[in-house]
């Protein structure tokens, strides 16, 4: 028997990781605030949802991937919100939004029967298409062993984090705050080696294949280096918000945080001057042209 | 025949060099201000000098490996220095020192017809020992050639940077400034983590699988996850130093480095507290402590 879950959200990390659900044999009720996104996914079988609510199947488990804190709670709690049909059913929660708003969620859920798990993702959209995904997950452990197929259905590895559902998000977050770490130390480094006559690649080429030979000093560190920072694998936008995330997170475990600080602001002048078309490793710019380049 | 070099500075470093220098074959002629860390290699054959002049075989190669800048200078350029008795040898200079200072002294060598070669290495204490260092070289490409074996015998592998005597230690200058700002940013990240009720070791495991799957941040990222900075690869003030260089570098190029700054200071704190005992990555204790840890 097929069971027949529902996802909401359906861009680019959305519509990549719901292709890969319906690929692994799940049935999909698939909601997304403009339809057209849902196309594809129609044509492969799906069922169009009119409403978060109308994407449930009571006792079900039903996928969010939404852009923040505000979607997820109104997908969720809305008038036609997912929360009112779940029953004791699963909300998956995939989003990246607050450890506050996670744990706040996961009560209200609690409270009607339902169980939330938040389950964070690592990865730009042509990894999610690919289902090599990082998911990162935490909420109570027997909602958690419910969901774990679908997750793996969209990922290459899950890893837990236990029963506190702000638990995931705070990985999450402190992820992408050591992400925008390594974009910040490369934009210095390399602006220094570059002012004193070496080439930025060069730089890059050393550190890559010694002190620095992982994934992300490699595929960061080439946009950095080379300062085309095309395509967009998230926008300085969108990762703006996280860096709220982080800073709202930092402020509520009493815990100063210079560099994230340091960072947002980075990505504030990046969205002033009009540069959202651009990956939001592009903040490396902001050093260079301190730097009078 | 073999041929005789001079190796001048027997620190934890040079030591562990300089032995593997006379395993490849070289003779050696040691000069270390206490002479008594020389005792090892006068067991394996190499000849003592009771000054840097006296380790110099005019027109061969002469290696250094001390503290800082001035101790470069004293043994190149004092009354006893190494460039007096050179000749058209090449000095093999592997301190952590300016581009400045690199440059002044490859341009008084090239007057009396010696050569400098610039030749930082990055590794612990033992990673030399095991001749695994990398070494990052630059200036005149005849001297380079020359003292390639060399540097061989004490590396895993050595990078070029052209001509500029300089450049290798902007690389070297760059890289010590990327450890750092990795060490940073885990202290941050972990403390956040930590304050949310995730262990800093669960977040140190995750993400060394994952996003930052390589050398710096299994290995700092270890201590800073324990917060157990033992055993001593470098000191806080010797890395000081070094973060001295950076911001005097990036101050001569004009590049304005935020994150530079900030580990500066960080280690001026450390230094200050009287933690010089333990691995300059302890610095990351000034993040917990600031969050009131």
């Amino acid at each position: 028997m097929t069971e027949s879950v529902g996802f909401i959200g359906l861009g680019g990390m959305g519509l990549a990781m719901a292709t890969n659900v319906l690929k692994a044999g799940f049935g999909l009720r698939i909601y997304n605030r403009t339809a057209e996104k849902a196309r594809p996914l129609l044509e492969r079988g799906a069922v169009l949802a009119r409403s978060p609510s109308e994407a449930v199947v009571p006792g079900g488990i039903v996928v969010t991937m939404v852009s923040d804190d505000q979607a997820v709670e109104d997908v969720t709690l809305g008038a036609n919100g997912l929360l009112g049909r779940l029953g004791n059913g699963v909300h998956l929660s995939m989003s990246t939004i607050s450890p506050r708003t996670a744990r706040r969620l996961a009560d209200l859920h609690q409270e009607g029967g339902a169980h939330y798990v938040a389950s964070p993702v690592f990865g730009k959209p042509e990894v999610a298409a690919e289902a090599r995904l990082w998911v990162v997950t935490s909420g109570n452990a027997t909602a958690r062993a419910r969901v774990r197929r679908l997750q793996e259905a969209m990922s290459q590895r899950v890893f837990d984090f236990g029963e506190d559902p702000g638990a995931a998000n705070v990985i999450k977050l402190a992820g992408n705050f050591l992400l925008g770490a390594a974009i910040e130390a490369m934009a210095e480094a390399f602006t220094l080696v570059q002012k004193h006559g070496v080439a930025r690649q060069e730089a890059y080429e050393f550190f890559t294949q010694t002190l620095f030979d992982c994934f992300v000093y490699r595929g960061y560190g080439a946009l950095v280096a080379s300062e085309h920072y095309q395509p967009v694998g998230a926008s300085p936008s969108l990762i703006r918000k996280d860096y709220g995330l982080i800073i709202e997170a930092a402020a509520e475990g009493l815990v100063p945080m210079p560099l994230a600080g340091l960072i947002h602001e980075r990505l504030t002048a990046t969205v002033a001057k009009g540069r959202d078309d651009a990956d939001w490793a592009g903040f490396a710019r902001e050093v260079s042209e301190s730097a009078g380049l």
